[in-house]
């Protein structure tokens, strides 16, 4: 389940090794907890002592936890208790949007000590955005003395389909280029001690949400990201769910009108065609031209004669009725869509992220409607939809989440 | 997780019970391999000596293992073997149909020794069907001198929606009478040592078809009934997905056609409502008035007025232009469902059963057709559906699994 390794071969091999529970554990207890001790963690997680011991000295020796003095004695010896040896491992998030480029070096212990961010075009050929990826990264690291070296895994969400067992993308729309590209061979040739761990963007903001969002503690919940395009992410059972091929969540195409427009997939009616943002930001155009909105008319004006999804957003908000029509329509349809996933999955919850999310609350209070009315009673009963919780940041938290779940192999 | 108690607040607790996997480990392996010693039991599961004696002692104790005899000595003393205890446990499996009421009889090792099948109107009252079904399972265990108290678990299969931790069917279309009806509790009066637990009929199809059926070995799949309704039941992760509130898979509902008919669960335009056994049956019927297939009119008139879909799957069969048509047009239909399934889920295979699916290969060529068309490559690449293996006994056998499952508690 970790996709560093460059070649097809070695690639299976390593989609075969199963992921060394035990050490997360280790390292999400002492996460929470802080300093702990061999007996804290074995009281914990319930692993036997010698269990424990062959665990905590794996960790020790790969540098990701160090003794760090002694803890209270509970009737004997005093305990030597393990934290995070921050002297010697970090790791990186990389969040590559369509148009934005974020990178954040962390601590073991999750700590973010820097972000930067940029304008990016997802577009542009994949060396030319990796090596953005690491210039920005050894920026932070130098400035601190770090070693490229202690750089102990990079977790990086893209927005396309991926291959989760090797860390590529697979024919995605909106970064063609990429079709099968390494990304983790060639960061690994700047960061040669790092674990890559590559993910669709929206599964990355699934497991932020679920680690320190709005899905903590929830077993089974979906999370939507609303921009560009629509895409999923599945916690199923308290973990990422990323289907059998690793492209599991990918509701944009999912049909919500048999006699819709034709979507850029190829297909009719996909959701994505008709609700996500350049659906909106068309349909505002339409009534701007069309004399039935003066209000986007203006906007239009003043934006060189375009308009995005925010600005009908914001007629929306201004109390525009063409434009809060536009987003209701919108809202209706994510909502068919996820009402089918509501009576197929039946989740606890369901997050909306992403750019148009925000746009305006009919969209959310329709998504809602719609859902209320065509899933039944027994799945909605108990189901709440809002806002993710961590807005922006999910996808670097998320990424930073992602690192920290493979640095100990 | 278990649903055998009558009181709501018992109830609750009993679903915060987690489910002893050790045991149910521990049977498996005896199914599979026959009798074994402890040691090869510790070699099989990975549990630890010590905790191996604990769980053989509890199953020992209820009855449900016992020493069979001494192995082959791997150098000491020779091994006491341990194997189903066949002379006082015994489990059952209940299949209630919308038209039919199937219980069986089977050993703890999971081999059934009879069975009954009888016809059964589902919108009976729940007294009166569950009498049968304590009749007909009487009549089987008093035939064999066993006791009503060897029955250790009865597992039973409904077509309706089922909350799992309380056994208790939630506003079912196709039961009205059955609504949070205490099933659990009322078999539990004729036999008073057995586990009862009750859910979904696709839920205990996709159990059967995992265990033993095309579902072997499969981590992620979906089994999709269909009949007088459409009704689907997940496997995740290699273990039957339930959903937060138990009513996952419920997939008859969604929309495939925003413009469609309203169905009976008032909203519009339902993959049941339009391609399920009664939609079929009546595109069949306007076929026949209308003049356009002189075939379904003769079928028609022999049948007193009435076709089912079945007829129309033998007209096309009979290569009946029309009626394949129909046949197809259905498939199609249930194929947009599945596409966005597949989208969402990326599951390895789908398994196509129910009395419906077996009309006639075009109903199976379509619904591949439209998945293939309508879902990315990467998540069609290696998918694979067709039909149960288990055929119209993948319920039964489903039902006995489940009391298996449940019987060490």
């Amino acid at each position: 389940m970790l996709n560093e390794l460059p070649l097809p071969d070695l690639a299976a091999t390593s989609a075969a090794l199963p992921i060394p529970e035990e050490e997360t554990e280790v390292l999400a207890a002492i996460r929470k907890h802080g300093a702990l001790s061999r007996t804290d963690l074995v009281r914990i997680t319930g692993y036997s002592r010698p269990k424990m011991t062959l665990i905590v000295g794996r960790l020790v020796q790969q540098g990701i936890l160090r003794e760090v003095g002694e803890g209270e004695s509970q009737g004997g010896r005093r305990p030597r208790m393990l934290h995070f040896d921050t002297s010697r491992g970090y790791v990186a998030g990389v969040d590559l949007g369509a148009t934005s480029l974020s990178v954040a070096l962390a601590e073991l212990s999750g700590t973010i000590l820097e972000r930067r961010t940029e304008p990016a075009d997802v577009r542009d050929k994949p060396p030319l955005i990796l090596d953005r990826v690491c210039a920005l990264l050894l920026e932070m690291i130098q400035a601190r003395g770090i070693d490229a070296t202690n750089i102990k895994a990079i977790g990086m969400g893209v927005p396309g389909p991926v291959q989760f067992s090797t860390g590529r993308l697979i024919a995605p729309p909106l970064m063609p280029e990429w079709d099968g590209y390494p990304i983790p061979a060639t960061l690994r040739e700047t960061f040669p001690m790092a674990r890559i761990v590559v993910d669709n963007d929206v599964n990355v903001m699934a497991l932020g949400e679920l680690r320190g969002g709005g899905g903590v503690g929830v077993e089974n919940f979906i999370v939507v990201k609303i921009g560009t395009g629509i895409g999923g992410g599945i916690v199923c059972h308290g973990s990422v769910y990323r289907g059998s091929d690793g492209c599991a969540g990918d509701i944009g195409h999912i049909c919500v009108d048999p006699h819709g427009p034709v979507c850029r997939c190829g297909n009719v009616g996909c959701v994505e065609a008709l609700a996500a943002g350049p659906a909106i930001a068309a349909r505002g155009v339409e009534a701007a031209q069309s004399g039935s909105s003066p209000l986007l008319l203006a906007r239009m004006q003043t934006r060189g004669g375009h308009l995005t999804a925010e600005d009908v957003g914001a007629a929306a908000a201004a109390g525009d009725r063409i434009a809060i029509g536009i987003v209701q329509d919108s809202g209706r349809m994510i909502g068919e869509a996820l009402a089918g996933l509501v009576n197929f999955f039946n989740p606890r919850l369901i997050l909306l992220g992403g750019g148009v999310a925000n746009i305006g609350h009919q969209l959310l209070a329709s998504i809602r409607q719609t859902v209320l009315r065509r899933s039944p009673p027994l799945s909605t009963k108990d189901l709440r939809i809002d806002y993710a919780a961590l807005k922006l940041d999910a996808a670097l938290i998320g990424a930073i989440t992602l690192a920290l779940d493979h640095v100990f192999v």
